[in-house]
């Protein structure tokens, strides 16, 4: 039975289907350098802004109260020499301090500063927990505004300051909460390395192995000569060698890093490399908070694959005695109390929804390669376990 | 004088940069269709499972109160006929809920649910209220679980469910926080409207002319002609005029609303027609919370900025009473107590903010066009709120 018609109407149709597709391109730059807080030199007050466009006369900075209490005086005065009238929010520092609370406290200083949304990049200047935290809350907030990293940790320079991931623990989740938002530029300087404690050159050291093992030998080698004086120098470069060493370290490290990072930015790939040290580490440095820092988490972990590699045998016994000796040279643990063999089948189990139902684990299969496996077993994560408890195995 | 040389060393280099650069792309489904709940159709069950993918056994759910007092029998029995173990969560409904402790309610819904990364896409069912707290909490738990968008309001169907923004009200700030996260799929059903008051029809009409009035003359003409049936049918088609005009009103508002979307998903763009009626909406509406719906607060705003055009003669008078006839006879107010000078002016500076500090105000220039303009002064916005005010002026 036909309908009577009305003008105006077009026939009537049934189920209906738009596709929808967009394509997104991001580009940063992640810049090597020196002298970042010279008030001769304009890069971090030109920091995300396009060429061509005036430098803005105000911004918002986010640093973290260690870095205040260092830093403060030479970064406002480094401001005030540029004309820019700064809005500053002091955070605290340490990864029991990386949760949404933060985020909103960065949040509130946004607001209150009245942030243009594209045109005044906020300036994050900090470890990898304060870049972290400033990416999240500026991938949030008006659904996100521009950023520049200036990582000031050696954590932060090689490996949480140049990505576009940004995340804070939540509900005793590793990074469980956050977002991809990467950042308008990552302005690196060494020179913040000067004032590191010792133990968080070790813990961006961490990283750094992580890379050699599972990228780059020559990187391993370089660590395994090197490591101490680094360690020693603060990557300063006070020594001839000690100076080159940290330039081809830093480079290679941060090379090795983007390389695998940049083709996989949004994680469409969960088969990752650089997951190596990451499978038991959420876990591990959750429970352990605040032992234990993350780069010493991700060498636990490391020291455990590596071991579970050895057993499979994809590693010779000399190889896991270097792997070993080198973690150990560089100021970092292999084992840990926590490590107990529920707290690493609970860890693996998250880990396991976290790259979607399988294990995807990296394992070395040399020092300078890796491949993924699906198989592990508990029984073999527990055997790896005991082989830092008993020395017998040994 | 020359460095002592270290083999192992390459020469030592100054400053070096990285340049990073990435391409995503996004493809996501809009469907319009019938009979989701019938468990004879596998569309809701399959939705965001790709092709030769098996269905998954378990799935998250998170819908509203509302939805769950009118649909959750059939919800339950549709997944259940379909051997799909149900993981629910059920939000309270409404503007005034719509904030970060329900972004974190869902967050723990997904961790209590285990949920695996990619495979087990959440699925959304409920108003724009809902499918918005749902999107930011998938774009941010593990950076960004897939999920489905099943509108239940008319707001949903023509607006909040089709696109890629997320977010929830933030400090006073509506969606002053949020992320773009395209759902994998959203399923459009008419047939929820049917249980819909009569004034959340209005609220989704608001939106319907508000493409009509920057985009499709000639959906104007419909909600002209057929608005009040379409109000009295609730779009369910009782007579063959109404079935017919509730099928291409909604695929034309739809389509008319992707048409914008698409190509500036990322909002990379700021000069957005579809920002019609959203210059003072947002501040109007979380002033008046819970007042006035988003879709009257957006009326309110269409009625003052079409005064703006009338008064600047970009309009003449027959329009403006058209246009103004309309909204009257959608059920959508114009003015409101709200709208005072000061809160209009205050309105005005946070959308310049989130302008990146211009208007870029889209002003209608006939009924199915507009222009953007960026000189609108404190004046003309007090004198175009006192036409509502002032019946002299008429």
């Amino acid at each position: 039975m036909p309908h009577p018609s009305t003008s105006r109407l077009s026939p009537l149709r049934r189920d209906a289907v738009w596709d929808v597709r967009a394509r997104q391109t991001v580009a940063y730059e992640v810049v090597l350098t020196g002298d970042l807080l010279d008030p001769a030199h304009d890069s971090l007050a030109r920091a995300g802004i396009p060429a061509g466009t005036p430098t803005p006369t105000r911004r918002c900075v986010v640093t973290e109260q260690t870095i205040d209490d260092l830093y403060g005086d030479r970064l406002r005065a480094y401001f005030e020499a540029h004309g820019i009238d700064v809005h500053w929010l002091v955070l605290d520092s340490g990864e029991q301090n990386k949760g949404m609370e933060a985020v909103l406290r960065a949040v509130a200083a946004f607001d209150a500063f009245g942030i243009l949304r594209r045109q005044e990049p906020v300036i994050a200047v900090g470890g990898g927990v304060l870049t972290d935290i400033v990416g999240f809350a500026c991938g949030m907030f008006r659904r996100g505004l521009p950023h520049v990293k200036v990582p000031t940790t050696l954590m932060g320079l090689v490996d949480a300051g140049i990505g576009a991931k940004a995340g804070v623990n939540h509900a005793g989740g590793k990074n469980r909460i956050g977002c991809y938002h990467p950042p308008r530029a990552t302005l690196l300087d060494p020179a913040f390395l000067d004032t590191l404690p010792d133990r968080q050159i070790s813990n961006g050291l961490a990283e750094i192995l992580k890379i050699a093992l599972v990228l780059d030998a020559h990187l391993f080698d370089l660590l395994e000569e090197f490591g101490p004086l680094l360690r020693a120098e603060r990557f300063q470069g006070h020594t001839a060698d000690g100076e080159r060493a940290a330039d081809e370290v830093l480079r290679r490290a941060i090379g090795g890093m983007l390389a695998e990072l940049e083709p996989n930015l949004w994680e469409h790939e969960l088969e990752r490399a650089v997951d190596y040290g990451h499978t038991f580490s959420p876990a591990v440095e959750m429970h352990a908070l605040p032992a234990l820092l993350h780069g010493e988490a991700v060498a636990v972990d490391m020291a455990l694959t590596t071991v579970i590699s050895w057993r499979r045998g994809l590693l010779g016994t000399a190889q896991l005695d270097r792997v070993l000796a080198v973690m150990t040279s560089l100021g970092l643990p292999t084992s840990h109390a926590v490590c107990r063999a529920d707290l690493l089948t609970d860890a693996l189990a998250d880990t396991v929804r976290h790259r979607d139902g399988r294990q995807r684990m990296p394992l070395a299969t040399d020092i300078g390669s890796a491949h993924f496996v699906d198989d592990v077993t508990v029984d073999e994560v527990r055997g790896a376990a005991a082989h830092f408890h008993d020395s017998r195995n040994r």
